[in-house]
């Protein structure tokens, strides 16, 4: 590793600062619903969406203004997704940016707007044009903490992360924060992810280092196969670290690749755990194939099946609803190739081979799943590639959450 | 409607009889696990089977059995799904055939056989050589219920049907059963459906009719997304009728279409009804189309979102998360025209214009969705196909069922 973790979240880069309020759009007071992140220089940015068609009026809007590749700041509500609101929605979500930029003192194009919440009620513009005063005043570094809290929605815990590394002997930092838990499933972001970093990139690197980054963490991650609509991963880099400027793919990009793709790995994953009602963590590495987008897709199967997904919060070794899982990816293999692991801090166990029954200790197995961190470990024995794809138990909760919801 | 419904099932046909009983293979030796189903005449056969890549051992005998389009008697155990067997599945697939071919004194080829319960567990062949000469004798037009019992799993309910037609004036009889509940997805099958007649056809058409037939009905059906190893459908004809022989796609084929697609609808929304641990049926009927196909892939994807799931198991009119899963089923549509209303015995209410909120009344969409069959219409408003797709919604007892089942 090229890097190390450091305490913090979006404001251990230089020149960020971050707060959140709670201005009036969740009914309850005591939850923060408004969040800022602020480059006090000018930085550039890039952005990975949701491709739900129909898509959350803030999408639009940051689309808009990420067009010249140039951002320095984000606000996002929570509570609201602002979506589904037809032509108010899109003047509503504008006006965000618009109020936004007037309190920075910035130009409206510079901010970018998110949302998150229910679909289908209109935004409370008025709750958001009295919180911006408030929240633009407290600006701070210390900040991070109630910017993560304030878009979150029925997430249970804070997702947020720095690292440290060396550049061009300059020290480059990387932040994130992010939020996500329902409506969780591959295809981009499927959630909110803002990441800010002091290093020094192209604009053109900057969005290429984030979308192949985005496609090998939020895009492996299921919580429930529901496409968002207003899902996005926000990158700001206004450079202050000094490094000399990484505008070519070698060893600088590379090393800020890898601390970036830990950082979305490891919020990814907290993304999956915190799934909505959910107990258990649960990776799936396919090994042995022949391709990683088959890796991929047969992972993706068995993290995402229901009745896996029920076995695991029952801590039950039902392997055969794996190979079903695997057996309708419309991927190619041999089922009677197949071998299945379980492993976890209690330990590993091989629960079935070349595609059938074997003999294993179900009681050895209990304990590996009764852990709150499972992988589930499958050899196609086919090829040599490896690909892993993340998601979460399904439970009571689950059905609780979402069967009486509204933010 | 050129037929009407009978009492009774796959025994309504001339010339078939049917059994079920307990041979040892479910623990619970009140609950039947064998069921078998003959045709005292020789008859024809067609199957449609399920396209997961691991198959249970069954299917790949039964499709071998029913090469030469020729088939007397179905013998099926619930309980163990003989899969992931390896050799042993086979051979043991195969001994069931010949154990209940001997006991008839008909061919092996001429039986089909099928398996639905657990998976990766070796098949008791013992139990069930033991129980074939008693249900080889308890045969009878009677038999019926006993069979459609022994079928099942964690099916609550019976599922069959019967329906009586004229062809070339003759009395012609369709009969049906078919189990369903948990692994229910599109793509066929996801069920067993075992279907007798004593029309007189060709081959070639009983198994186009099967075919098409399978398309609109079971394969529109969703609970859990998760494709089984060990569908099929099977269909029987074995020409007692004696109406004018069904060999061209003239009336008498269209007459013979119409009451089979009748039957396999009611039996598909039987098994969307009777998904693991639901209470309600949920049809999402897409209109304003333009292709079948997208109007299908478009109901489907609504049907199998756990979020509207879950809202209809609240009774939440939540339709967002209806334009949500439209959004993300990769099909082109204008969001912007789309409307969506909420249909059962207690009336009809529209909850969404354009793609957008409007107002409506909250007391009366709840009382539209306590009831137990719900039908979403999703009106496209581009062209003028409309189709259907079935599922249920997403309860705690689905997770209590598929947490801790062990047949």
């Amino acid at each position: 590793m090229n890097f190390k973790i450091i305490n913090g979240s979006v404001t251990a880069p230089k020149g960020f600062l971050a707060a959140g309020i709670h201005c009036g759009i969740k009914k309850n007071s005591l939850k923060k619903d408004l969040a800022l992140i602020y480059s006090e220089v000018p930085s550039i940015g890039a952005g990975v969406y949701t491709k739900n068609k129909v898509k959350g009026a803030p999408i639009y809007i940051t689309k808009e203004h990420l067009s010249n590749k140039k951002a320095r700041a984000i606000i996002c509500n929570s509570g609201n997704a602002n979506t589904c609101n037809g032509q108010d929605g899109l003047l509503k979500a504008k006006k965000m940016a618009q109020l936004q930029a007037k309190a920075l003192n910035i130009k409206t194009d510079e901010v970018l707007v998110a949302s998150t919440g229910v679909i289908g009620v209109p935004l409370n513009i008025d709750a958001i044009k009295g919180g911006i005063p408030l929240i633009t005043k407290k600006l701070s570094i210390e900040g991070y903490e109630d910017a993560t809290e304030a878009i979150m929605t029925t997430d249970t815990s804070q997702k947020q992360i720095a690292l440290e590394l060396e550049i061009g002997s300059k020290t480059v930092r990387i932040g994130a924060t992010c939020k996500g838990s329902g409506m969780i499933e591959p295809n981009m972001g499927t959630m909110l992810s803002f990441i800010t970093t002091d290093v020094s990139i192209s604009p053109e690197l900057l969005d290429e280092a984030l979308k192949s980054s985005v496609n090998i963490s939020y895009n492996r991650v299921s919580v429930d196969g529901d496409t968002s609509t207003n899902d996005m991963v926000l990158i700001l880099a206004n450079g202050l670290a000094e490094n000399p400027t990484i505008s070519e793919k070698g060893e600088d990009y590379y090393k800020f690749i890898e601390a970036l793709n830990y950082l979305n790995v490891v919020l990814a994953k907290k993304i999956a755990k915190d799934g909505e009602g959910a107990t258990k963590l649960i990776e799936c590495k396919v090994t042995g194939a022949t391709s990683e987008s088959n890796a991929v897709k047969l992972a993706k199967s068995v993290i995402k099946s229901s009745l896996v997904k029920t076995a695991l919060f029952g801590s039950d070794a039902n392997w055969g609803r794996i190979l079903c899982a695997l057996g309708y990816s419309d991927v190619d293999f041999d089922p009677y190739k197949v071998d299945v692991y379980f492993t976890s801090s209690s330990g590993s166990i091989k629960v079935c081979g070349q595609g059938s029954s074997i003999e294993f200790d179900e009681n050895k197995a209990k304990d590996i799943l009764l852990q709150d961190e499972i992988l589930i470990e499958v050899n196609l024995n086919i090829g040599d590639i490896a690909a892993s794809a993340y998601g979460c138990d399904l439970t009571y909760d689950y059905v609780k959450i979402n069967g009486d919801y509204r933010s």
